[in-house]
Parts: structure tokens; C-alpha cells; sequence
């Protein structure tokens, strides 16, 4: 006997349509629509997420729902963009069930509140693979005022968001590694939520346009996503690898096993902004993250040169010519 | 040996780079910088499409990347938008090829440009299953001007684009059918072309917007869509099925077996505008449409009542109470 599966358009109804914001058109027209604010750009960005790749299948449905919004709005935040809403584009695999997607379409709802990012619109299709999300995200800017990562200019001050290394450490935890028995429970528990749930910086997108000369999020490791910005910019960096933040479940895990520190600066996932700032603007602009309640810290600086950014370490230095996670 | 696999990045700034527009910033940056005309609203869909599912393992890569871009032009069209770019999600499977990769972009370069819609951004990702892309596209309206599903009025005529039904019998061509014999070459060639390249009627969506009172694209099928329409509007609908308009090849096969009637009035892929017009507003949109060398067909007439539509086929009604085509 088959069992009886609901319509697109009744899984649309039943489990997209309650979580979708105003523009969405009840998710029943062939597009939505979104009325911009005057003089303001759209800032437009996809990820996709793939089972096995980007999360895990043991992961819980809204977990992996927050993750695949929250990636999209860290790089609206980067930019300095307002989220103004998303779209989801969803490849189910042949055995998804209604209460994963009941689980999941709640998860979505409550990360799309959280990150004040609105459902506009979506496509669910059946694919004999693995799960598959795209998720495209839609912000504002005032017009002109984007911040790009071409533009990190000699002697601005580098800064990160939050800290480095967590989530990296997290999925590393699946392994059960001998670094882990030093940590109580709930550093592990730390450890491991910032693997699944990205904490997008969606509240510093007006410091960073107001104060930042140029950003990116940092998604595929600090040390390869900061190569990556001063190559776009022209600069060089140096960074004093001790003043990167570390979480205290994270700085635990390092003093047990050092070699952790390269995992940390080089693993992904951090979904933190690194950012650089005319010096000028460093007051400020940590005052208005501080009334954002986010934590900003200066690992280093911009230099003049081509070459690859420079971590001091112990008093040696370091470049990291890996580069930063590679998917293919 | 491993064969050496080029960097996501080495990806992009080979086959899509060249193809990008300006907003998309070299696809250098996380995101991609879109600036709105002024009082104009957006209008955002997103399609996605699975090998098998969607399109044949054995079509052109640049067919399948014309297929996934043009299915979410013709969305835009039909609510009278102007495409303004679209950003794309890419997930590989494991045997994909450089020369796979450099045809499906240059095949998606073409369309950008035939649709006048270009690259804005993207994301590649490699997933154990099949090919899955998914296209996000965004268009632009003048303020309040999207044409909506919702809004059809009794007595309003209804028309469609082109010709229906061709791209379901071009489908049907691969399991080499009785009918397909009495068929020229260049009549399969017809159909076959029509499903493998959808031709989205973006040069209609001035015209739409100046005079339809509701419109969407068929792409599961005339019955289906025409029901979901009128039962989003409120409203029935009658129509002459010898006023649908079939090329000279679907006229031919439909001859040689009549049962083909219903697969060209039920079968998907047409991507043709459905639409309804106030009698008074139909000699300009035909005018309109002449003008972009758009072929209109009037089939029938907007009636009250929640009726399904009915269908005058040789002196016999009949309802298609099947629905559009159901992808779960």
C-alpha cells in the first residue's frame, strides 16, 4: 500500500505559508513582492547546504533550518545590509517525513523572527540525493553605502566578532577526541551548539556600514577568509594570533592540545565578521556594538604588500598558505 | 591518482565571472549590490530543477542552464515584471566535468543575455545525488503594478501566449509513440526543442501590466494552472478547447490520436502566459503584443461562480478535476 503524500501545494499551505512574512502573497502567486526602501540598494546573496557537507543527518530539523538562514543573513550583516527577506529552495530526499518538515518549517519560522528576515518565496522538489536547501537572502542598504571586501586600506585596525575556533572544535567533537575529556559538559555543549546554530551578527550591519572600510563573514576560516579579503583589497596583514578570541571552552581545548590553535584559526563556520576600521572610527564603532551587545575585538592590522597575512605566534610568525576550506 | 579538481573559486572566476553582470561585483564579494530604480517594486521566485525530474541526464548542459533560468523569467514575465538578475545554486554531482561545466555556462551566458537578465551571484556545491540547480531571479515592477493571480474578474477573456501542449508531446517523443510517425523531422524537432528550451515571454510583461487583470505562466499545465487561477480569483471559467492554440505539430499529432487533447491540455512545461483581460482593454494588448511579436490567443471567458473551469471540447463539457501536475 502507498501512503497518501500531501500536494506541493498542500505541504506549502499546511507548513510554509504560516511561518512566510507580507510580501510572500500567502505563498500562493508565482513570485513575491518586495517594496524597497527609497534610496536604498538590494544586497543579494545564495548559499546552499548539502547533508553530509554542510550539516549532519543527525541534525535536528530546525537546527539545520536555522543554519541555512542564518549563513545567508552573516553575509547580508557583512555587507552592512538590513534583512529584508529570503527565499527557500528545498530538494527533499525520497523518506522525508511530515513531522521532519513540521520541525523544520517551525525551525525556520523561529530563526526568521530571530534574524528579522521574513519567508518571501520557495520551491520544494523531491531528488533521489541528499537533502539539498538554497536559501536566497534579500537585504537593504542605503544607497551607496555596501561594504565590500576590496576595500581594507593600509594602517585600518582588524577586528573579529564574538569568537574564533568554536564550531570548528564542535564538529570535531564527533571524533571524541582526548582533547574533549578536559572540558566540562556544558563547554562541550558550547562547543558543539556553535557548529549547529550560527549566530549571524544582523545587528551590527549599521555599525559596520557607518564605521567599517571594508568586511566579509568569516565562513571558511579566519586565517583563509582574511587572505581572501586583503588579496581582494591589495594589502597585507599582521595579526597577533593572542589577541584572536577564543571562547573559554575553546581556549581549554587549545591549552590541552596546541596544535588546536591552527584548527581554530583555519576550520569554518565561525559565521563571525572580520572586519577593518580606520582607526578614527574605533571608538565609535565599538560603542555601537556594544549597545548591540556584541563583542568586537582588534587582532591586528593592515599593512602595505601583496603578501599573505602574517600570524604572530609565541614570537614566531606564521602565514597560513593553505588557504581557506576548499568544496571541491 | 587523483586528478587535480580545480577551487570553488578557479570555478567562478573561469566560467562565471565572464558571464556576470555589474551589480554581481566579479563575483568576488559575498554578496551582490542590486540598486532598485526608483518606485519600483521587486518581485523575487525561485525554481529549482533535479536531473530526472526536471530535465534529461542526456540534455546539452547549455539546455538544462537555459531551461533553469527561463523557467523563473517566464514566472516574472507573468506578473509583468522586467527581470532585473538572477543568482544561481549549483549543486555538482561527483562525475562532474570542466568541458560539462564550461557548456553550461556558456549556455547560461546566452539565455542572461536573450532574457536580458544577468548574473548577480551564486553558490557551487558538491552533493552525492543528482544534478539540482536552483535559480532565484528578480524582477522589477513599477510601484503597485505587479499583476497578481488573485485578481481575475467575470466577463474578463482569457488568453494565452503562443501555442500549448507542445513541450508535453516533445517529452512524450523519447518513448518513440504510434503517433510520432506521421510527423515531419522538422514537426519532432518542433516539439522535442519546446520542452528542452522553454521561451519565456518577458517582452509581454509591459503589456501584461498596462491591461491583464491577473495572469501566471503555465508550466503544469493549461487545466491545472487555469483552475488554480480562477480558485485564487474566486471565480470560474469556460473555455473552447479548439480555441487553444496548438502549433502545427501538436495539431497534427492530436489528430493522429485525439487522446493527445488532454496530455496538451493537462502536460507541463509550456511556459506561456495565461492571463485575463477586460474586454475593453484587449484590442491594445493585442496591439501590444503584435508589437513584441507575441502571439495572443483569446480561449474562452472568465465566469462567476467557484465552479472548476469547463472545457468545450466538440459540443461536450468537461472538467479537468485532476489538477496540475504534482511533484510529491
Amino acid at each position: 500500500m502507498s501512503v497518501q503524500r500531501p500536494s506541493e501545494d498542500g505541504l506549502i499551505a499546511r507548513f510554509f505559508a504560516p511561518i512566510a512574512g507580507e510580501g510572500a502573497l500567502g505563498l500562493k502567486d508565482d513570485a513575491a513582492r518586495l517594496t524597497s526602501k527609497p534610496d536604498h540598494d538590494l544586497v543579494l546573496t545564495v548559499d546552499a547546504l548539502v547533508e553530509r557537507v554542510h550539516f549532519l543527518p543527525e541534525d535536528a530539523p530546525g537546527s539545520i533550518a536555522r543554519k541555512a538562514l542564518g549563513v545567508n543573513v552573516s553575509d547580508l550583516a557583512a555587507k552592512g545590509a538590513d534583512p529584508a527577506g529570503f527565499l527557500l529552495s528545498l530538494a527533499l530526499p525520497d523518506d522525508w517525513t511530515e513531522s521532519w518538515l513540521a520541525e523544520f518549517a517551525e525551525g525556520l519560522g523561529k530563526a526568521s523572527r530571530d534574524f528579522a528576515c521574513p519567508l518571501l518565496g520557495g520551491d520544494t522538489v523531491k531528488a533521489k540525493g541528499p537533502l539539498t536547501l538554497s536559501v536566497t537572502a534579500v537585504g537593504q542598504v542605503p544607497a551607496g553605502r555596501m561594504v565590500l571586501r576590496t576595500t581594507a586600506k593600509p594602517d585600518d585596525v582588524i577586528c573579529v566578532t564574538g569568537t574564533i575556533g568554536d564550531a570548528a572544535l564542535g564538529l570535531k567533537l564527533h571524533s571524541g577526541p582526548d582533547w574533549a575529556e578536559g572540558l566540562s559538559p556544558e563547554e562541550r555543549a558550547h562547543l558543539a551548539d556553535r557548529y549547529l546554530h550560527p549566530r549571524p551578527r544582523h545587528r551590527l550591519a549599521a555599525a559596520l556600514r557607518s564605521h567599517a572600510s571594508a568586511a566579509m563573514d568569516v565562513s571558511d576560516g579566519l586565517a583563509g577568509d582574511l587572505a581572501k579579503m586583503m588579496r581582494a583589497s591589495g594589502v597585507g596583514a599582521l595579526i597577533e594570533a593572542d589577541r584572536v578570541p577564543l571562547s573559554g571552552a575553546a581556549a581549554k581545548a587549545v591549552q590541552a592540545s596546541p596544535d588546536l590553535l591552527d584548527l581554530a584559526l583555519t576550520g569554518g563556520d565561525d559565521y563571525e565578521i572580520l572586519c577593518t576600521v580606520p582607526e578614527k572610527n574605533l571608538d565609535s564603532f565599538r560603542k555601537e556594538a556594544d549597545t548591540v551587545g556584541i563583542t568586537l575585538s582588534v587582532i591586528g592590522r593592515v599593512v602595505s604588500g601583496h603578501d599573505l597575512p602574517v600570524f604572530r605566534i609565541n614570537g614566531l610568525e606564521r602565514r597560513y598558505d593553505v588557504g581557506s576550506y576548499q568544496h571541491f
